[in-house]
């Protein structure tokens, strides 16, 4: 059977609730996620084992994420304690032409300030089949970053498939260093990346680019700079997003194999219910399909949207859609009738 | 004065809110509410005198549904103590491509295992304009079934109106009888009934049928059916809904008097507040314009639509729209400006 | 530095939630509000020094307004402590086809009740740059219209601008008098006026008009009148609404200077989260972009009407939106893409 | 069969949750109450056949609280409509040492403004057994205590019983009369009151007296006053209550029935749950004991002692305690198992 | 390492909150639990391998109870799917001298109608050292009574552990069997017995008793028919509760080793936040003292009464307490200061 | 007028409610607060002028509690921005013999990271009357330690009166400093102190002191200590608190004023419903008695251990209890009947 292991931060996540500012609530809905913990619950909801790596402090905070992460059926036998905070981030759900607003208390959490080598890499992966990390972590300190580093180079020693999801955050990165001075080593040993094209070149330190994803002919020779850089490099994806206002978006994608641009049609999407985590449930959806025998390309790639158009309708960080919901959307019934 | 009097089973209904899915919920919001009951209070709030019976089990969840039916000034003096327990049922409010989720949990019921003859129509009909019932409650058991029917011969004796709302539910019909095992006997006493014309042919055991409802020229061959086997009925209507997605509707309808068609203009419902009860909204205005010797049937069908269309901003099972609104809408003033 | 006085009521705002019918409600959110305040809000929050004044009743409630006031840094240094009863309005918030209702319950309040000359506004009014008040006052009772004729008239003396907004109200004006038996007294000082043609001219006791506002060759001589009775005006402007339904609106802005029209573009306001004080937002926008000396009439109705869309999507009677969301809007970015 | 009709006032009460002050609340509960109307609840409560007389405003929350009356079995039939708007209490319930605090919010209600002749009271009292009114309804204003006293000659008239619970509130009786103006007359009607002897005395206008509920002896000589002054009085009671802290309360009664003292055991309370209304469930119990032919004054009194005491464990203004539960804390049993 | 298995029922627990009545409530706090499963979290919490057999429904209230288990750290490997509903309860929660109120709803559930046999206790028990059930399973179903033998039996056969909590619930045993039919077949197998001396004779249908626990030398004669019947047993148990009212209890406890009585001293609970489950949080810590090496039997008992004594604090149907907490306790160290 | 500036740390407080534990959480109560904020808040709600000096992060989280500094009319005029979090603690409120848990995520905030010197105490300081400090302060960081004792030797300087509470938290002090190395320095310019003789002796690097504070002949000995180091050191003060459990405590008083012992008698407070504060509670209505000139010691002494005893019935951090009301309390009436 399949293990996916995914690394990285789980935070505390402080919401207002009903659209409220943050300076009317008097209260926050407590919930548990991240870039990458988002993925692993997407994966254990599919039926995949999937393994979440991180560091917590052993305080009651740090046991509420345990607990989140055993409810959501996501091994966490290799998590440590340690480390002196979970990180926080408090979120303010936008609406119309508002958006929503992160507002990011995560320095000096559990994993920013870990030691590097401080996991046993080469006991977690052995004879798990895939790695994902994504560019939060390295984003996040130092310390992170050449943590990441070290799960990397285990991974692609142990023959693991890796994945990478660019999630670039302007607001993060301040430790001195530039996605540029990290993270094309990091890149190098990625067999799957998703992420606009942009955001690559600008991470891999190339020249600014402006990709039009509708022209579908220039697209290969974009992406073929990834895979120049990324020689073990099979699948880049985009989720494409054209945002009408924070209640409406549209949701498409780009799936490029090295040979070909496959295109998922682009969908309507509103009312936004939760914002955040949607790129997470397409990565989610992304591994899950391109670990399925049955799918081709074109479907991984319709899966992914599915799953990352229904993660706007969920609550919380991370996508609770079911397969079956999924399947549903990809036959192209958004009728969403009761179901009774 | 006219009064009403609907049979059927009022449950608790436990839903999530904001959109949380069951998994997420650390509460259920209580309400009651019934496919029936629902009309009944529809026909109380226009200032019909509006009775339900129904048993309901001796305890303190069974003396919470007789609360409401009494808060609603739903007469109540028929309603029987006996059974073990209150059906209920668990909703999961969906948005946008994500449909709302019923799980029914209303097995063993104080209506559904009912002893057939335990209520004493003759005593509580005499005397009643109109009797009510839909196709759910001949579906959970056979016992409610036969009572039905018992019901029903009582109001056809006694020289009452009958009505019947189909209400097909695929969770349902689970005690080895199908709808047109049961169906056809019980249909053929009616006057009015609601439904899709090819839940009616399926619930009558006739040929499978696709109606088209936007060619107006075919519909009468195809209603006729149902004349033909409930030889007392003159009215059949057909809610006409295109479910965009979870949170955006479009309402219109059908109404048939064996003569000619009538048809209301279809109204874009959005956002969707709750799906349910919308149905029962509609049959609680086809009654009401029925019983309203001021209304044509054209002013009925509109006025049926406008009350469905309302009902989808109103949360819980029934519609608390008030016949002012109503106009409102049916005068074609959706723009809802605050009234102050 | 600018120092803007409003002059109004502040009344508790009893509001029920999740689209909940008032009688389906077993709680109400508790906030204070009202048109005047709710400018001195806006002005507060973008940087104007900005006074409140108003009486309130010496409890509990009434110390809450003042507590409102102060945490959103609206100077209350006059507030006078007196009368009975801190006004109410219970609002029932509505969605889609069904528009949100509000239920007065204002009589014999704190302000209502006030003593003609109770205000030194002499005092008050020395030294400050602007005076605000709006049509609700005078509609309150004789004595409020009293005591709003003597501030504008101080107002008027000292030499400060004077700014009103018509908001007309047909739930009020209770005591007797009309509008035109009040307001042209009151206008005739303004040299800003915020309100739809046709209200102003039926305050005034002019002709009834039905302005098209899309037929801006014929706006100035329309206007004309207004300048024509009130000698000191400079300012007329006019919220452009298009009710969708309650949940979907449409606003634009029209500004006459005397000479020119300003037409600001129609943007797309869904989903409304709260549909009141977004006429208050568009006041407070406009005293803020005329007070603003790097702004012209074109960029000062642009954040008006920007402020007013962005008011919609933001629970209770104030706006909280922050200049840069503003001036985001107004740069046509109603994208509203997560920041962080 | 026996019916009691109630009059005077029901109000909509906002109250704080979970110990909070007014200042930290951002929503009320709402529910709806008053003295009168919570006894008339009470006996509903017990099967008896319990009216409630008043006048509510023809507005959404006037409704809700003729929702609220229905829903709890009390009979409606002669409420009016008409008046401004219905009379507010605001609650902030204390804990420990600091008391529960209500800022009353009720002038000019629809009662208060009342028409005195407004009710026809030939046609509402005949036929029934028993009216019952409170020192309350006459502190409003003159044409509630006109009114009232228009009721209670007519109950004189037809026969009925007549009882009163002195209900002194000090923040009322504003109007410019003192209980001894008004409470005399309306008093000598009476054949039940309730009330410290302290405070009988003074709405009676008598000396000031200081009564020693423990010396038995002296009480009969006390009691005796009314008894000279309403010549159909049979039964005086007064609630003993010993107040430890807002949480922590002990409770006895005493009743004189023109012959004996009888006297209860003193009952321990705590936690209180919510002190409103306690009186109200003695007072009801008082009602339905002197109605129950099977009960003795001994017993009659430990039933309104008990009812009393189980109120305050009970949220809101009135008693939802059974016979059942108060039949077990009269037999002594306050253990309060689990009943499962 | 010691592994316990736990059988038996985990139900859906709706419960009213702030101490509502079941009318006043329009929602419901969900949670999950049940006699055994609460047991079973106690274990998980002190950090024993614990796991739960049980049969739920595959439906989305199913798989929440499933999220529940593994959030809580309880195995759940051997749990099926099956059946139609989980098992509910209602609570309302007493204070003071009311006490609190449970409705079960929980007849026909996925336990209620397993098939006997249906669990593989041959490879569930296989390798685990204890098997805990309790007396509410037998009372749900002759099914149930019949698959609890089966795993006794097998338990029996593979040397582990038993005990059992004999729960008496007068509201079950409604499927014509009584306690003494059943009962002296299962509870002959048990090394461990938890109880009254009342009930466990009533369930082994001899004698009536009334055990007089103060009474330490006549005890062991008493408890002495138990060891007589249960040829097995080496600990008899009894929580000694003495309940002032709903919110102030005092606990202690007794324990028999078939040599010695051993008696804890009695400690005072108050408030009582959640008497729900405070017997089964007993039962985990006698488990876990009893697995304890380190714990002679004193302190076994005095670890079993802490824990019961904290749960009385926590909300919910299981122990939170940490091992930390509950020797706190011990220690005599009530005064619960903060920790910080 | 007097006035006293407070400098400390305000922090998010995020409570669970209704005596959830931390796991048990989907939302937290979110406040602001801190021992030196707390004690500004009460003498501002005693018409104290009152100012707090703190730094606070320039984010919308930093802007909430700058926003309830104003609510609560505390002068924030040099209130600085910076730094890159405000400090969050996370409480978990007891009952019964469960304590209150505190868990601390307070490093690396903006008055943590403060630059010595960053503040203008001159400025600041100038004309004002009282400068009040905690142990919290130095606690924190060097940094904050360095600018405590900056703030400490200008008021110095200027001759303000200096006070501080001792307010030892052992889960502080992690920065390699203990208090012994710090706080000698800074306590020796005090005027007041308030706190235990041990923690005042242990941070003072003095014995080790087991004070026994019913031995009132024994106390001025052990005082004197304090007076000989600290040499302005008018008046030394000690809560007394008996803490029976975490919902019911006893709390006393004693104030040494260099001559005489006074003593406050021990008050009972039950329910506790938030303990956070209470200290702060005392001390500031020590400060409150002490700038009172009608006050005598010991009238001061009872005016704080009346403020202590009431905020323990306040949901928050500081005291909201108004002087009418600690009077009361004073005159030794805590029967707490309700005002109405």
């Amino acid at each position: 059977m399949n293990t996916v292991v995914s690394f990285g931060e789980i935070m505390l996540r402080l919401s207002t609730e009903r659209h409220l500012r943050f300076s009317q609530s008097k209260s926050f809905a407590a919930s548990y996620g991240g870039g990458e913990f988002n993925v692993a619950v997407s994966l254990a909801n599919y039926g995949i084992e999937s393994e979440f790596v991180t560091r917590i402090p052993d305080n009651e905070i740090g046991h509420c994420a345990l607990k989140e992460m055993r409810k959501m059926n996501v091994t966490s036998e290799n998590v440590l304690f340690g480390g002196d905070r979970l990180g926080i981030y408090f979120l303010e759900t936008g609406a119309g032409n508002r958006g929503s607003n992160v507002v990011y208390d995560r320095a000096n959490s559990a994993i920013a300030t870990i030691q590097p080598g401080t996991f046993d890499w080469e006991k977690i992966l052995k004879g798990k089949t895939w790695f994902h990390w994504s560019g939060i972590t390295p984003a996040i300190s130092q310390n992170a970053a050449d943590e990441c580093l070290l799960a990397i180079k285990t991974a692609h020693k142990l023959g693991l498939t890796i994945s990478c999801d660019l999630n670039y955050r302007s607001k993060l990165w301040k430790y001195g260093k530039t996605p540029a001075d990290i993270m094309p080593e990091l890149l190098q040993y990625c067999h799957v990346i998703l992420g606009d094209i942009d955001t690559a070149y600008f991470m891999l330190g190339k020249e600014k680019v402006a990709p039009n994803y509708t022209d579908e002919n220039a697209l290969p020779s974009l992406y073929e700079k990834l895979f120049d850089h990324c020689t073990n490099l099979k699948i880049a994806a985009t989720t494409l997003r054209y945002s009408i206002n924070a209640s409406h978006q549209k949701i498409g994608g780009i799936l490029y194999d090295g040979e070909k641009i496959y295109k998922a049609a682009v969908k309507e999407v509103t009312p936004v219910v939760d914002r955040v985590g949607t790129g997470d449930a397409f990565m989610g959806g992304l591994i899950y399909g391109l670990l399925n025998p049955s799918f081709e390309n074109q479907k991984t790639l319709e899966f992914a949207v599915a799953a990352c158009c229904l993660k706007h309708t969920i609550v919380g960080d991370y996508n609770l859609a079911t397969l079956e919901e999924i399947e549903h959307i990809i036959e192209g019934d958004g009728s969403a009738k009761v179901s009774r």
